[in-house]
């Protein structure tokens, strides 16, 4: 293996394919990166057997065929470091690598490819196909609520549920969950459960990159393969089966609260400060006709926020853990939003004026 | 105590007094910032014994003159995150304070200010005037020097030695020591050391604010008291003997090399990815009449990096710990710089090519 690349395509292959690279793994070849030269082309693999990443760089000259495994941190580390010139990369016959540029040379460890393991293919039962915007702002609005306990099953991933004329995202966790609509038309109805991990690790490559092709997801039954320029994802789904989530969501609603979103979030961020310090981060809200009254105290003080509303049914007092409602603050983009609930222990619903796009439901916390 | 004050103002000089604020202490009082409204203004102030700051701020509307100390975490916490509003800030009877804005009412406990330490006046021995960018640099330059191992004694600090014509800061650690220089008129000689720490810490200070008025020192044999704009820090003054430092500086050569700057440390960083490993961060430079050479070599691989030089005197081979090269590479701003070496077991000196405010010694590693 023998090839020229420049410094800058290669850093940007490797941010990509580096982030399928665990560190905490016991298997050593898991560590490192795949380079493969061949057919004028240069193919950096890495997988941490959930999540396996290939990136395909035509930019490269090639002067001899063949594949290695290098150290993914220290090789990336090196790269990084060197100028934007050209490099040129050649394994040896001891499969120590050799890195020179006109000033550095660099030789390090390189493991046989072998071992390295295979980004299979699978039987393709569905296709689905996302703009990039969409894909990263579902994402974005679902993942949040997974479960981060990962004794917890199939709650720790997002369901991507395909129905006739819309795509879903829907995560959990037991205290809350969202769930993100958009329109799209499929020919078959479909589940699949990624982990939520993956979903913001693979969002990640998506932000870096600024192109907009579209997501083209293939999906089979253990499996879901994402194309999108030349970058291929291969992602173990999550297997078991998902809370039937549409009979969570409440039917009913006894009071409707409009508000800016703006100022629900600043109030929300200093009541926080007191609610830290408790155990379930409890805040307070009064609503009366015209006004929510955030309240939170502790053994350092109390806070009181007072921010303007417009109300439709009856007066409530509810408690919330403050960090689920701010979480789901963050991810709204709109300048006003709607507060949906029935009794001070039924949950609350979030979601934007207008649209059915994003439902947030969230758990009370009992107040005394 | 009852006083109005723009949000914007207190945040800043919060920013200022905080920096005197220690979390690790054992006396809750050190925690706090003590509020005192009085003659139309306000001060804050807050200590930690060995530092202690106070900024006075002026654009405040005081209704009730009165003092009170709050937590300066959560207070600071607090007026961050209010919106840029006037700020009414009240103590009450039972010592709570209470702060308001349009929408915000917030009630946190206060501490009487009876216990606050106070920081005390000192005799005048000497004054010194720096201009503010000439201080911070002398600062940058020296103190990363300075031991961080707090059982070393005085080598934890930077000595500012006033000599007739030259004020000097000085820090060393045992493996290497920074020299800075600059032009002053001195009436008296006078030496004093100052905790690293507390240097870096008032540096912050002068960095966060525009203006650039001069710097007041006034020195004591305990103490240092600081002046700068509407803000007083008093420093306690570390005891003890400082190393004499000018015997340690070589006054031979036996190799003169002349050597961009950056690409000695872009070279440094990339072999330091292997050096990092060792224990010793040891790299090698082999000095021909045109060339230093520097490589690295662990377990994962070696590197060999070429920079073209110009060199006076005898070829060399020494061995170093990469990071005390490149920490002194940082603070150096000059396109190119001069190494002086003796031989391989002697200390190398760092400096620009002219002039001599700022010589940095290094001892070598031994080579095999």
């Amino acid at each position: 293996m023998k090839f020229t690349c420049s410094q800058q395509t290669l850093t940007k292959a490797l941010n990509i394919v580096s982030k399928a690279v665990t560190s905490r793994t016991t298997i050593p070849i898991l560590k490192g990166i795949l380079l493969n030269a061949a057919d004028g082309k240069l193919i950096l693999s890495a997988s941490d057997l959930d999540l396996s990443i290939e990136k395909t760089v035509k930019e490269v000259n090639v002067e001899e065929e063949g594949s290695i495994v290098v150290l993914s941190k220290l090789f990336t580390d090196i790269i990084r470091k060197l100028p934007n010139e050209d490099i040129l990369i050649e394994k040896k016959e001891d499969n120590s690598v050799n890195i020179k540029t006109s000033i550095s040379e660099f030789t390090i460890l390189g493991i046989p490819p072998e071992e390295f393991p295979q980004i299979g293919e699978i039987e393709e039962e569905d296709k689905l196909v996302f703009e990039k915007g969409i894909f990263r702002d579902m994402v974005r609005r679902s993942s949040f609520s997974a479960s981060i306990d990962d004794s917890k099953g199939v709650i720790i991933g997002v369901l991507i549920e395909l129905e006739e004329n819309h795509v879903n995202m829907v995560a959990l966790d037991g205290f809350r969950m969202a769930v993100v609509k958009e329109e799209m038309k499929n020919e078959k109805r479909n589940k699949i459960i990624i982990s939520s991990k993956i979903l913001n690790e693979i969002n990640k490559i998506f932000s870096d990159t600024e192109e907009n092709e579209d997501i083209n997801f293939i999906l089979s039954k253990k499996k879901a393969i994402i194309f999108f320029e030349d970058i291929k994802i291969v992602i173990r789904l999550l297997e078991g089966e998902f809370i039937k989530y549409k009979d969570i969501l409440p039917k009913d609603k006894k009071c409707a609260v409009l508000i800016n979103k703006n100022l629900l979030h600043e109030g929300m961020e200093r009541a926080s400060l007191f609610s830290r310090e408790g155990k379930n981060n409890l805040i307070r809200f009064t609503i009366t006709d015209d006004m929510l009254t955030i309240t939170s105290k502790s053994e350092e003080g109390n806070v009181k926020e007072e921010i303007p509303v417009s109300k439709k049914g009856n007066d409530i007092e509810i408690g919330f853990n403050s960090k689920y409602i701010i979480d789901a603050l963050k991810v709204l983009d709109d300048e006003e939003i709607v507060l949906e609930m029935v009794s001070s222990v039924k949950p609350c619903v979030i979601k934007p004026v207008e649209g059915n796009k994003f439902e947030y439901l969230v758990l009370p916390v009992r107040i005394s």
